[in-house]
């Protein structure tokens, strides 16, 4: 049976007997592929991994999403007090880019989480600040150029104290957001680095966007085994993270095979891989979401999907083995965060067409939610 | 007769024959507990304490907080001039926070007083500016890192200028709200001490949330003993101020006597306990308000309250025994700021679901006013 990339309708299997030969020889020939990217090839396959490369193929793809959401939203409840509905923080904003971190955090907001905090750069934190009121910003991030000249232990000083200064906060958080304006300034990416490892140490679950995935991509360990880290790449940083770690190229025929037998090399890592349809493994299963869709690609959706898969996946894992699926939390996560920006970017373009922006997306996060899953 | 913590309908007092051992029993329970909360344990009690306790247990709750509302907003004049409905100022606003302070400072000009203050630091004022021009922002507060290498001397320099910046205005406001954005920075919080011993001096009301709770909880002499203080803690902020003041922990069943022991303690301050139902109490008597409500907990609700309570208190203590309940101003304008913040939240609940923000709470403050107590 052979799996194409479905185009509104998900993925269709198609399965003709008058396709059979070519299928079959297909079917081979990914087959080869993936066992290579799997781990290298071997005359002798080990029977489990056999059976995983057949369910990859055999399976159908299109997620309930709508059903998902419902289903890992908490029901709001006026005992509860700030914080419990979620505690975000974003890590990202230099000197350069400040919409992204904020398109980030205050998506988390919008969709119910109860605190978002920006972690940037000190130049980038009074305009961020002043986007909203409503984030908490802290302005604790070093670029090299505001470092220059000073001694390797100055520098090391300087690290030490950003680290600690986020580490205060670190218990604190159900997610953290990593990439989106970043930047890719060397002092500041190994500043992050640090970061991530003891968002690791202390069981966050890390989403990586945007310069985050430049980061992860150079050194893939920060989340190797990881199962509480998200990707969320488009076209291009898929295809670079697809060069690093299974040394080949994208075909667009192979995509499900193909990001799950990347998701299971980076040891389990859930991705999303945004497209047409997004597309979504944790290298166990994969999944596609196709409903709703926006023709318009104005920068910074990813911005919001990275902010809204946070919220999800915190209320996911926060319900535990209390869902229907039984699925990761973290696909869980995707699944809702994907369809839900996908849904609030349709409702903007109906309203925007070809200027919808991305804070007009943003204005539709409540609403495409409230129409899912009504608050009560 | 028990007195339960009631949910949407305020407290209800269990007296049914069928109940009466048991509530004999717990009635007795939380006497021996506020008899040592009230000073410690003797085997002879005064009779006016006995009788505090009685009385305690035996109160209806539930304020008739529309009616507290309207009896002392005030009504609108022509001939009034600026400033005579009010000028408050917030305390706060740092390198870390600049929504707290705009949010307190904002609700109190939309709730209809004249001029709203917020002192914050240098770093904080440009950003707390942009949020609206209706404000006046001080650029004055210092935090450490700003001064760190100067002389001791020079430190007290810098604080008495500071301080001497504040006293030029201190006796033209009617309220202070000290916390909002404030941070926890030593020097920082010295100064403030300073400042809100120059209020007391000056009789000024001094209502405080956020971080003023943690140097408050820290240094209870500040409020101790001070009838104009407002002290309005959410859940957390309350344990740790029952720990250090009660050297107890708390316990829900026994809540408006627990609180009503705490007030009594730190000698007549007013505490307004925040929660699914708001609890107030200055050591007297205690109150609860329990309409409307919103289960949306998105941060930044204390920091409209804490403006709210602000002005309340001040048109309370400016109509002065013109009020038919005879109730101390603190405690009516604790009643009114949480009925007012109670009504706002619910109305931008109605309209925007999950994705309400401190900001939609806001926008509903004038109308929540205008339907309880319309100003022509």
């Amino acid at each position: 049976m052979l799996i194409r990339y479905g185009v509104s309708t998900g993925f269709a299997s198609l399965g003709s007997v008058k396709n059979c030969m070519l299928a079959s020889s297909a079917v081979f020939r990914r087959q080869q592929f993936l066992i290579r990217s799997l781990g290298g090839y071997s005359d002798h396959i080990e029977p489990r991994r056999m059976q995983d490369i057949r369910s990859m193929s055999g399976t159908t793809f299109e997620a309930d999403a709508e059903n998902v959401m419902r289903e890992i939203t908490p029901v709001l409840d006026p005992s509860k007090h700030k914080g419990q509905a979620g505690k975000i923080a974003v890590i990202g904003g230099c000197r350069e880019y400040t919409g992204a971190p904020y398109f980030a955090a205050i998506s988390a907001l919008k969709i119910g989480a109860d605190l978002s905090h920006v972690f940037c750069t000190k130049d980038a934190a009074p305009v961020i600040k002043s986007y909203s009121p409503e984030l908490i910003v802290h302005p604790i991030l070093e670029e090299s150029y505001n470092i220059s000249g000073l001694e390797d232990e100055e520098r090391r000083r300087i690290s030490s104290k950003i680290l600690a200064e986020v580490d205060k906060w670190m218990e604190r958080f159900d997610c953290l957001v990593v990439g989106p304006g970043l930047g890719r300034d060397p002092y500041l990416l190994e500043c992050v680095s640090e970061i991530m490892k003891h968002a690791r140490q202390s069981n966050v679950p890390i989403v990586i966007d945007g310069d985050g995935l430049f980061l992860v991509t150079n050194s893939i360990d920060l989340v190797s085994g990881y199962p509480l880290a998200v990707l969320t790449p488009n076209v291009n940083e898929y295809k670079r993270l697809v060069q690093k770690v299974l040394n080949c190229e994208v075909n667009d025929r192979d995509a499900p095979e193909l990001l799950q037998s990347l998701a299971k090399q980076i040891g389990g890592v859930t991705i999303l891989q945004k497209g047409k349809s997004d597309l979504i493994s944790d290298g166990e299963i994969a999944k596609s979401v196709s409903i709703y869709s926006s023709p318009r690609r104005c920068g910074g959706q990813g911005d919001i999907l990275s902010g809204s898969v946070a919220v999800f996946l915190s209320w996911a894992r926060a319900k535990g083995k209390a869902t229907t699926s039984q699925m990761n939390p973290t696909v869980l996560g995707c699944i809702a965060g994907s369809a839900l920006l996908r849904k609030a970017a349709s409702l903007a373009f109906k309203d925007k067409k070809r200027s919808t922006l991305t804070t007009d997306i943003i204005e539709c996060l409540g609403r495409s939610l409230e129409d899912i899953c009504p608050a009560c």
